[in-house]
């Protein structure tokens, strides 16, 4: 006999935790279905290990860069397993207030995969069954995978957290964010980094900046590897060769990340049987109020068809527990509304249409604005890499409709910018703002 | 006889090079008379280098940082000598390129300091006349100094920048942006750094943020003294005492900054014989237009009134040639709108009104919203220092009114809301607006 709730929540991670959460504070009894640990990819094989790892490269980084305007030290080395130790106390850390705040929350916890049965059931292997009107599916996605040859040789980006050493040498397969992001860090850490491309970089970034940020890496050290498709590793683990389609073989690699996209979680939870409607990826296709196909059933996060960004997961999650529990909505935002941030070395970031697709949407009434300068602290170095902004604008008034920055601080200088452009912004805007000096951020006010 | 031009410009500092660029590019004839460095306070004894410097310091610190997170390394150790060098070739740089761009422009440029003997005239100690019908003074501001016993002894912050190697342990006597951020970026660079403060602790700022400030330097060594008025000093160069008021000695330091203050460089001039209007402390006085009390005599930046801060000058500058030369300005914009780093460590960013100047002006209609959190890598590190976002708003609607924020990234996350708060920035803009994850500049968008 299945226990009744208002609210059931398929998976933990950073959508389905915003849902239960806003609905549990909405006074909603609330269901928690997650074999795995609390805080799903962001926490525990995303944006926080990343983000950390991110950092020791900057450390590392700016120890090179240290040497270069007058320090004396001897060269870094990083006690891998250390690290990783006190990265993983952090995560445990965060998982261990979700778990408090969960329980503070009385929301019902149960570390089990749930199927729907019905509509409004879902059922575990253990045999608990649960129903309630509402059911959000937030199972997230995971690292792709191929049907190559050697494939098994290869990490997953859920594995390089793993390592208790450094590779010397490693191979990074992709050409998306998250391979930008460990080719960067993983060379900021010391490692002789390989970066196969199967056609373009950072798909969906504007393309200037893109290959701004691709010349920098290179001068970095990174090999990137254009246009180049892999039919099979070879080897044993610690001694991998892979071979291309156009017969080149690269390597002898110690290890080999494949970081070749992700797929949703959407297989074994029943939908098939119950008509949720999926792409041919498998992401679970929603409206803009995030149901799905079948009334009753609702999606967030990565296992759908939305920017797979936590942000948008956790902003979803909290709309969607609104409408359901309080009765109105968050106003909806738009994908080109949504600012996003690799984390190469320089970081790169992005609001709005790039400059191709502002031209494709306006025609010639775009206007391009592009601003290049060497960081200071680069320019004392001697170094003559540059950062680079650039702003898009439409018609006479110049809106604003993208705003795109590479180089030391784009990171953290976004974020406020993405909320002036939420409020509609205007060239008129960033000229009648003053500036602070010296910062990357002015940069954007200075443009011509 | 004098030479006619346009505009004359009294100073070559950030304020003075953007009014007579600007004027140029309208078309003006343009005579800038500077006896000293192109770049003024800002170039060459003030931001750039303090910046520079503060870099050094964020290198040294994140040293330290690695060592706690499994970076294996011998201490840094800065090479004095060879960093100044560095950064006064970079300096050298600045410079080279501002008189490439003013001989372009074919601004007149004279080395020579000019004071005025009319309403429309200058003239120079070797006899340069020249006259114009609008004059920009744009002199700047010079590091106080205080008829005191052994004075001498410490130096200014201009000379701070000539040091070849570090102070062992080091007296920073003051209490403002300038006193602080030596205080900062010494102790980062290795030195025992004292601040003798006379009365608070960067007035101006939110004491909240202020004081959470004080508690992170404290913990990073600084020892800070306040209500410590001194009445003189005492010793050799190398060897100084400090004697308070109060009977308290302190010391002995190799090396005292004072940082106790600037004053306008508005003597001198001509000014009171043509009655230019000055305030107690000699600042010119300025309407919103930077027009004196005398027709066709202009004032800009540091020598005036309104905020010590070069963007602010750069604005004035612009805008006032905007005015002369293409009859139209610039909006004006209100000291509540500017925004200001200062960059100690962790950096202090404001904008805005302070907790207790909205509470002034607003009363029970303020809303006071809080955010404290530790930095990613420092919950790695195991430290438990925090990070402060404060945002003040207004009533129902919760108009943003003030923004404060302590904590790395603090720097360069202030400028995008800064453009956000001059369209007018609502608590609603904040919420709808997806976050940068994970980031510092995101917490403004968490706060309850």
């Amino acid at each position: 006999m299945s226990e009744r709730f208002d609210l059931i929540v398929l998976g933990a991670g950073s959508g389905g935790l915003s849902a239960a959460q806003r609905a549990a504070r909405l006074g909603a009894r609330v269901a928690l279905f997650d074999p795995d640990a609390l805080g799903g990819t962001c926490v525990n094989r995303g944006c926080v290990p990343k983000k950390a790892m991110w950092f020791a490269a900057q450390i590392a980084d700016m120890h090179r860069l240290g040497a270069e305007i007058g320090f004396e030290s001897s060269p870094l080395r990083l006690d891998w397993a250390r690290f990783r130790t006190l990265r993983d106390q952090y995560i445990a850390g965060i998982r261990h207030r979700y778990a408090t705040r969960l329980d503070t929350a009385g929301i019902r916890v149960i570390t089990q995969a749930a199927r729907l049965v019905a509509s409004d059931t879902v059922l575990t292997a253990q045999g608990i069954e649960a129903s309630a009107p509402h059911i959000v599916i937030a199972t997230g996605a995971s690292p792709r995978r191929l049907d190559m040859p050697g494939f098994q040789l290869g990490m997953l980006s859920d594995q390089i957290f793993m390592l208790d050493a450094p590779p010397q040498h490693i191979a990074i397969v992709g050409g998306g964010y998250v391979a930008v992001e460990f080719a960067c860090l993983m060379r900021g850490l010391g490692c002789r980094v390989d970066l196969l491309v199967r056609e373009h970089l950072l798909t969906g970034f504007d393309r200037e900046l893109v290959e701004a940020l691709a010349m920098q890496m290179q001068a970095h050290g990174i090999r990137i590897v254009r246009n180049t498709r892999l039919k099979r590793a070879r080897g044993e683990p610690g001694k991998i060769t892979l071979e291309a389609n156009d017969g080149v073989e690269h390597g002898v690699y110690d290890a080999v990340l494949w970081a070749i996209g992700r797929v949703p979680n959407s297989h074994d939870l029943g939908l098939e049987a119950l008509g949720v409607e999926r792409d041919e990826a498998g992401h679970i296709l929603v409206d803009a109020s995030q149901v799905t196909s079948v009334p009753g059933i609702y999606a967030v996060g990565d296992v759908t068809d939305r920017r797979a960004l936590t942000p948008v997961a956790v902003a979803a999650g909290r709309a969607l527990a609104e409408r359901l529990f309080a009765g109105h909505g968050e106003e909806p935002f738009e994908d080109q509304d949504i600012p996003s941030v690799v984390f190469s070395e320089p970081p790169l970031g992005a609001i709005g249409l790039t400059e191709q697709q502002a031209h494709a949407r306006y025609g010639d009434a775009v206007n391009v604005h592009t601003g290049r300068y060497t960081p200071l602290l680069w320019m004392v170095a001697g170094r003559s890499e540059q950062s680079m902004v650039k702003l898009l604008s439409v018609g006479e008034e110049r809106k604003v409709v993208g705003i795109h920055v590479l180089g030391p601080g784009s990171d953290e200088l976004l974020q406020g910018f993405a909320v002036a452009m939420r409020k509609g912004l205007y060239w008129r805007d960033l000229k009648s703002t003053i500036a602070i000096h010296p910062t990357a951020a002015e940069e954007l006010l200075l443009l011509h």
